[in-house]
């Protein structure tokens, strides 16, 4: 089978490489002359655009995304959708809003394109390897693109959740989940670090790791990290956020089902990313105005 | 070696078999005729109090306590201290915090007597097959104990973790971590539930074990759960806590290390505990006040 592959980012050149291992035809597309290189170099053939991708492409042709969500996304599936005939399946395997897979796929079944929504987990690692999919969308095209699926993900990583957009909707909420149990993972070091115990922390998370009841991935990872930067005295604790802990939030509120422990990790992760806290100022002055309580000065032109 | 392990509940019992089936001669210690019974079945001799305990043991006494914290935990090593001697061994396997844990090691320490604080995870599958041990205390005890404590835990599951209290306050921490990550998972599965999907969600906890970020052992044991219990139907949210996260906010308001995510996890299990609300009826009152927005009543006469 022949699969065209757009976006040759980190994810895309692994998934590359997975896909050709398994015998899929792959051709690769980005704009970056060094992407396409390093592809080329594993003896994938690649093209710079999407006009060209879909015309080397024969028969019922299959376009893979794996771009950033967004504009990105949304500027690739315009193009795609003017060029696929009736039958031809594009998969997109970023982390798009469902809302935005669920308007995609009618837009998509309007011109008879098939559509799937695949929700990619287990990072680099798991594209080069074995991810896990979590797959919403046009049941025919599934089936005749599951044995692909199952080839390049991990036994029993690969999943057909339903109907359009339950693919990256079970994505968003795996990457919120993923919020809350790395800031619990977070506070829980850092008692542990200020405890005045002597702990060594990468030794605390490989124990961790064999036998306790919060072993698993994350656990492995905090070990490998630990062992990397001692201390993570190397590291800022400044934490980005790439939307899908925000989609379930708000998903959450239209559903009115609480998530708070969700909504809190990502809150702290957006406190983070600020240099100073505006409502902490607040509550500084307030107390020097109530009780007269000293304030930490900007300076004397600041007061 | 000769081990008089007290207390022969669901971790105790499988922990004497472990023991046992590694070449440790145990003398289980138990008041319930039921549970001496059960472990004599298996080959195992028994006694029902610590003094006959001790009184069985010979040379260097090891005495390890596998019972409920606090007030059952207390009077054991309360009678203890005064039966063992110089160099005998006293081990706390159970939830203790560490603080008596440190109080206790300085009251053995005054009369000779070495203890071990020692942190147990991995649930009752652990106790019998390989637990995950964080172990504090007196270094000479460990090391004259260590083949042993290597023996019945995971390889790498076992932990030197430094002075008295260590490892007690490892597995406080350990469990505090485990709330968060709890609650976290519970968020994002109702959100799927609640979602329109249709979703298995013993598949989808299937999906998330194979390759995903937040595989691990606590998401299978989810998709166990839901495999057991289709819909969770038969089981209400009520969720008790047993204490180790309330002394991890507890410790982490005195380190002044903020952990919000654990705290939350915690009050949202307290918050389950009660039939009714009173804060929620204080905001149902206060908008009844300004707005006029009608209230749930519990009946006329309450109103």
């Amino acid at each position: 089978m022949e699969v065209g592959l757009v976006g040759l980012g980190k994810m895309g050149f692994n998934l590359a490489l997975n896909l050709y291992e398994h015998g899929v035809q792959v051709i690769g597309c980005d704009p970056s002359d060094e992407a396409r290189k390093k592809l080329n170099k594993e003896g994938i053939q690649t093209c710079s655009c999407i006009k060209s991708l879909v015309e080397k492409l024969s028969g019922k042709r299959i376009i893979w995304l794996m771009v950033p969500s967004g504009e990105i996304t949304e500027s690739c599936i315009s193009e795609i959708k003017e060029l696929l005939k009736k039958d031809d399946i594009v998969i997109d395997a970023g982390n798009s809003n469902y809302k935005d897979s669920m308007r995609r796929a009618m837009e998509f079944q309007q011109r008879g394109i098939r559509f799937l929504d695949v929700g990619t987990s287990g990072g680099i690692a798991g594209a080069r390897n074995g991810a896990c999919l979590m797959i919403g969308g046009d049941r025919e095209a599934y089936e005749y693109l599951e044995e692909i699926f199952q080839a390049i993900s991990e036994k029993d990583g690969c999943l057909y959740t339903g109907k359009s957009g339950s693919g990256h909707f079970m994505k968003m909420i795996h990457n919120g989940i993923e919020y809350g149990m790395m800031q619990a993972i977070g506070e829980g070091f850092q008692v542990l670090e200020k405890s005045g115990f002597d702990y060594n922390l990468a030794e605390v998370a490989k124990n961790w790791n064999h036998g306790s009841v919060i072993r698993g991935w994350l656990m492995e990872l905090a070990q490998k990290q630990f062992m990397l930067h001692p201390g993570l005295k190397d590291i800022k604790g400044v934490v980005a956020a790439s939307g899908e802990a925000k989609w379930t939030v708000e998903t959450a509120l239209e559903l009115e089902s609480p998530v708070p422990i969700i909504a809190l990790s990502l809150m702290i992760r957006n406190s983070t990313l600020e240099e100073d806290n505006f409502s902490c100022k607040v509550v500084s002055a307030l107390r020097n105005g109530f009780g007269g309580h000293s304030y930490v000065s900007l300076g004397e032109e600041n007061k």
